[in-house]
């Protein structure tokens, strides 16, 4: 028995390695393909890899080749998977000039996610970035020599924010493009707007309600990027516009794509007999709209990668979907989110209060105590918590989690108002934020 | 209509504050008594205040009578309660030299608890302190004039720890003395052993396994603590042997006490008709063990309190009890808990299997990422979550609320290990240590 897993970084890996785990070599052959360089590494530390705070790019790879070779896992680098051919079970590639063809019995596709790349963003001149793989990271990086002095990231998400402020840490005057009014569109713009204040506040020139439509260059390097307000120098591009489940392959094999454009699988992350898929280029179900959402993040990947391994493996494992947890931190600011913003509430059909507050990250008498904003979304009529943004200075982004636990299990915010959470001075006020937020919205419930 | 509260602190204040919010002046009158010289403060702070982290005890009051009065609630200090007479609707009690007797329609018992003090702790000798009160503080911080340089903290539980901890700030020289093998018998041994590793990492002399049977005094202060292993030096003493309901008034009016020794109420805090009781002097319901419990927080105390005042206001509160959570810090290590422990697992009747991870609070590779620690407990069969337990040198303690919540609702740790944390480098390795706890649980249930 053969399983062949297309893409060598977390869900891919991880299905191998738990496959492996259950079914030893002499029962299972695992071969996968990887494209790029690396394996199993962790793309959300690019930033600061980039940004110089941490080390790269070994020390942002889990296991290498050599490791999984250990386990009995062969993968290949630089072998690109561009065919599947579900009726003969073989995937057929390249590797540099040479092509190969391989036969399977049971397939993971994880071939991950792509940048968006819009047309003005395709050039033949150098300096323009995604930041999707390590190797991306490591063009970036040998990109920025000195003598560069200006850098635009165009988008002001996760990865477009944690990207200017890695390049302000290079010594760049960094500016920040952004088409919606605010950046971090996850949140809401209240809580954007103290995103944009932090962003502003490292120096950034943020500008939003800008959009992007060309980019100039001396024909080998970019120069600067034209905007509907005026053109920015730039010495280097980046950019943070999201990415697409990358299904080219899997489409022409006639695998099914949800309204997404990521794959469609069970449960079990199985797409058809022997077929699975797992990670970045899947749909996931958003347990609280209760429809198909893309949310690339290492994690889900993770998790639906092990799911997968331990199916292939015989065992018996689900993916129940995702809430829409996220978290990260611009400079000192922290930014959190789960369930559904209040945009996303609209788009689902749910009537709804949302209530805001203000607290501290401890006792306010004691020392080290800094501001925390928290904004909760609760149902009309249930109460049910649709979800939870908090923005502060220090021990904030976490605390999502207790509220991710609460969406998870669909709790009404008037049961949440009871909730026993630790207390004491070094770690929260006696009213612990997330209960005086609760009651916030109880009260907007009329309750 | 009258209300009558006995006892100013954070469960008798909140109680009032919320039935304020509800009926006007004209339609309850409000008068509080409490013997001490302050209300609503934070008892949990007095280590900080002692140590001198903190100031106080003005920053320690979240509200004094002179506010109270603003909000036209009557609140007399100094006022001592010493009877309760049920058929008449009164109560009576002493001011310094006088005495006083009001009637009530509607009474709220709020008296707090008492630390524990043993036989050889009564000593009409200076320097022998409880820490339960403002006043206890104050008294303390005067006692520590320059000169001392000795000090003994009898009993390694939450307040013993910290206590020891403030009193190495304030110079002296630190023995705590604690009867268990290890301290914190709050968490597992296991887990107790590294906060023990801490606490001698303070400098403190730890003596476990260690019993109290005398103090030696020279009439006017101690001078030592007599154990059944040898005798120790003490300037002072502090007793962080816990506390008990303080009930003695509400027993003698006939009122129902539980087996815990604390008052017995209904989910609305009400004890029977129109008196209601909160706090300390409570029990509540572990949710958990099922079981009454006596859990003296600052945290449920508000809650119960303003659960009660919803409901004499004429609203509807419910306190559906409480899942065991708790947080200290002692130095820089973070401990934590809930649920229920092994030693509270096994006297619940449960069969259970446990897990123990190291894992780190930031991604491994992220500059500031140290190790932490996490217990978990699942029942045999249902594989339903029964507590956690986790310690770490920072970021480490308010983890446990996403534990909490999932206790809570009583989850299984097989849908645990689906849950959507919060993931990025600076917060978290891409496996949640939460996650990996409950991986390695559910693996040890078999599953």
């Amino acid at each position: 028995m053969r399983l062949i897993v297309i893409g060598g970084d977390a869900a891919g890996m991880s299905a191998a390695s738990q496959a492996r785990r259950r079914r030893g070599p002499d029962d299972l052959e695992i071969l996968a393909f990887e494209r790029g360089d690396y394996t199993s590494y962790s793309a959300c530390g690019i930033p600061y890899w980039v940004g110089g705070l941490v080390d790269g790019p070994e020390a942002l790879i889990a296991r290498d080749p050599e490791r999984f070779r250990q386990d009995r896992i062969e993968v290949r680098t630089g072998h690109e998977v561009t065919d599947i051919d579900l009726d003969r079970r073989t995937v057929t590639g390249r590797a540099g000039s040479r092509t190969f063809e391989e036969g399977f019995d049971q397939l993971v596709y994880a071939a991950g996610a792509t940048p968006v790349r819009p047309p003005w963003a395709e050039t033949p001149a150098g300096g323009v970035f995604g930041v999707q793989t390590l190797g991306d990271g490591a063009a970036l990086r040998d990109w920025l020599a000195p003598g560069l002095s200006t850098a635009v990231v165009v988008g002001g998400g996760y990865i477009g924010v944690e990207m200017a402020e890695a390049l302000v840490r290079r010594g760049l005057t960094v500016t920040l493009v952004e088409k919606a009014p605010q950046p971090m569109s996850t949140v809401d713009p209240d809580m954007g707007a103290l995103v944009a204040e932090a962003v502003r506040g490292l120096g950034i020139d943020l500008r939003t309600g800008v959009t992007v439509s060309a980019l100039e260059t001396d024909g080998d390097r970019v120069r600067a990027v034209v905007t509907d307000a005026g053109t920015i120098p730039a010495d280097v591009v980046v950019l943070g516009l999201g990415v697409r489940p990358n299904t080219a392959l899997a489409d022409a094999a006639g695998l099914p794509l949800g309204p997404t454009g990521g794959l469609v699988t069970d449960l079990r992350q199985q797409v058809t007999d022997g077929i699975w898929a797992a990670g970045d280029c899947t749909q996931v179900l958003h347990r609280v709209s209760g429809r198909p959402a893309h949310v690339p993040l290492g994690t889900h990947a993770n998790k639906q990668g092990r799911v997968a391994g331990i199916n292939i493996g015989g065992g018996y494992a689900t993916f129940p979907g995702v809430v829409g947890t996220a978290i990260t931190k611009i400079c000192d600011l922290e930014v959190a989110r789960t369930g559904l913003s209040s945009r996303e509430a609209d788009a689902a059909g749910y009537s709804y209060v949302t209530a805001t507050i203000e607290s501290t990250n401890r006792a306010g008498y004691f020392p080290g105590a800094v501001p925390m904003t928290v904004k909760v979304l609760a149902e009309r009529g249930t109460g049910m918590l649709l979800g939870a943004q908090i923005v502060g200075r220090t021990e904030a982004a976490k605390r999502i989690d207790a509220f991710a636990v609460a969406v998870w299990n669909r709790m009404t915010v008037t049961e949440m108002t009871s909730l026993d959470l630790g207390y004491a001075p070094p770690f929260a006020p006696v009213w612990d934020p997330i209960l005086i937020a609760a009651r916030k919205v109880e009260q907007a419930l009329g309750g």
